[in-house]
């Protein structure tokens, strides 16, 4: 039930004709109330698509009433004309259901550098509106996706309260592999300061920790919303948690789905010197595109691992290093381990350990292989 | 004629047995002197390979009377016994040149993290030295191969004097593509300091501007040596400059022929506020994975061009960054420029301009696409 399990929340999605194929492409998200909270995180690419301009206005205020997402256009890169497709999108939004257009949050997806059909986008928001239900929330997964083979949804729900939210994309917040839209929804009756406070530190360590590819989105765009139609104040670490637990399941989806992946790689850096090193060194290993070649050949190439490492401006000592891959120290001391050809990699999941033996602080980090799936469908796709 | 292409230095390249399939993988590059002044740069990856860590020592000297360089083998991630291998390796030049150990350079290139074969390798150093020749600088450049496809050799002649040179890689010095290992040799008469400045400004406009896949190598490493046969001392300015193309030459050698590439790419940055910056967007460009996709598609993608730029620190302002793909501008004032279907990328060399509008600085770095054959080369062979 996704952004729907929530109470307080109604959603749509509809094919608008904003995709030449006829796939679903427009979803409305609308808090019913009583409370209208929201808060959200945006991608850090200095590069930001039109509509992650306008909604990290609306986001200013506190309040957001209802979100309008559409797949099939990224309306990035589009001057000032893509910034008015955006406020006319708000502004039809706020139109149909009576709200003030300051307070609809807009997310697009799709190629970037190309301008929306407007034509059909605008009639699709009062078809889209028509169709709000209490059990809408799959509907409105379905019409974010783009290249995403299944939609992504999570649901928690604790005592008298509920986190929902879904996904589209496959990648990070910042940077981000095309472009992760993600929409959360709670009934608990948290304020817009408690949701950031939330929403922030729970993409920190579940979003901002996955890494397909490397490359950094225009759009990408985290939304929390609270309706406290629940009537239940939660205590702020459960919240907190819950929100925590609804993003690490979405992000677990996005990797798991990710264009032309075969292979999920959880990445765990240990023992270094702080949080930052840990995550510094988790990023470089999971970006070195010739260490995802061979782990797409089911190659423990531990040799990638710490050429990977040795890029880093981490504490560390290269002849102190060692590597796991799938539990077989590779790499003891900087040097050669246990026998490589212990390390069983067929399944989908491969897990690197990199011990840094120069502090108590760690952090995981997900990304995937470098396939020629992968290659085929960015070269093939233009997104 | 490459190394041997100046006067007072000898070459050999020979099999000895350190790649299973018998192909060449052993090179001796002698000076003869009379003089045997050197300068070398070396990765900047923290974790060195033993013949890196040992060679940087002996140019501390300033002075290298021969060079001996194995593929097959990288010897790095390979602790104590690895740096006595390189030790052991460098010794036993001495003694069958009869020169000091400390003034023989060791470069060493092919799988990371196991040890040489060096009762293949030893016995390999009697042998190539007894079939040194002035001519010999082919048979050096075809031993230091891995996945080349076609040695590197390059030669600028001069009044007087020459610089000559021979390269193995595809990619850049820092960071590096696999490991890419480059001997240049002059007759010109310069001494060390001079050598130093030299290859290093020639190298930092050259090997440091290519960037195939954004990999740093634990191995790579270029030397300049000088025999002051030619018996001619240049001026400064000249001998960089002929050093530059020389490297410059061998540099697009290696672009060209980088493990499983289409495409060069050709990234200009104009009008940067400074040339920190245009290398940091240029890097930036030639790293995103999803732009060398489209490029590999031949797709104009110049969303993930912004994307890229909007990643980096440098001084710009997103409305007002211009693309141009093979001279078509199709980004205009950070928004939809002329149209993107008069860009004809049929040819292997594709020329990217991004123009940040901000100064007055420029920067060009080489990239490759990332195709198919790079990830199944990669994630076939060990590497």
């Amino acid at each position: 039930m996704t952004v729907t399990a929530a109470k307080g929340f109604t959603a749509a999605g509809i094919a608008a004709g904003i995709k030449e194929n006829g796939n679903p492409d427009l979803a409305l998200v609308v808090n019913e109330g009583p409370r209208r909270a929201a808060a959200g995180v945006f991608t850090s690419n200095r590069v930001k698509a039109a509509p992650v301009l306008w909604s990290q206005q609306v986001l200013r205020g506190g309040e957001v009433s209802a979100v309008v997402l559409n797949s099939g256009g990224a309306n990035a890169c589009t001057g000032p004309r893509g910034f008015q497709d955006t406020h006319a999108t708000a502004e039809r939004v706020a139109e149909v259901l009576g709200h003030s257009a300051a307070e609809v949050a807009v997310a697009s997806t799709g190629l970037i550098g190309t301008y929306l059909p407007m034509e059909k986008l605008l009639p699709g928001i009062g078809r889209a509106a028509g169709e709000l239900s209490p059990h809408g929330g799959e509907k409105a997964a379905i019409a974010i996706k783009t290249t995403d083979t299944v939609h992504k949804t999570a649901v928690r729900e604790r005592d008298g309260w509920t986190v929902g939210g879904m996904a589209k994309g496959a990648g990070m917040l910042a940077p981000g592999l095309a472009t992760m839209l993600v929409v959360l929804t709670t009934d608990a009756d948290v304020d817009a300061a408690a949701l950031d406070k939330a929403v922030r530190e729970a993409v920190r360590t579940t979003f901002d920790r996955v890494d397909s590819d490397g490359c950094m989105s225009t759009n990408d765009t985290v939304l929390l919303l609270a309706s406290g139609a629940s009537g239940t104040v939660p205590d702020h670490a459960d919240f907190t948690e819950a929100v925590r637990e609804v993003c690490d399941d979405l992000a677990r989806q996005l990797i798991g789905d990710a264009e032309g992946a075969s292979k999920d790689i959880r990445i765990e850096v240990v023992h270094a010197a702080s949080e930052d090193d840990a995550v510094e060194v988790g990023r470089s290993i999971a970006r070195n595109n010739l260490l995802k070649c061979a782990i797409h050949g089911e190659d423990p190439n531990w040799g990638r691992v710490l050429s990977a490492i040795g890029t880093t401006s981490a504490a560390f000592d290269p002849d102190r290093l060692n590597v796991a891959i799938n539990g077989v120290w590779v790499c003891r001391g900087g040097s050669v381990g246990d026998d490589r050809d212990l390390v069983d990699m067929r399944f989908r999941e491969v897990r690197i350990t990199a011990d840094l033996d120069a502090g108590t602080h760690s952090a995981v980090i997900w990304a995937n292989d470098l396939t020629a799936d992968y290659v085929h469908e960015n070269s093939a796709y233009s997104s």
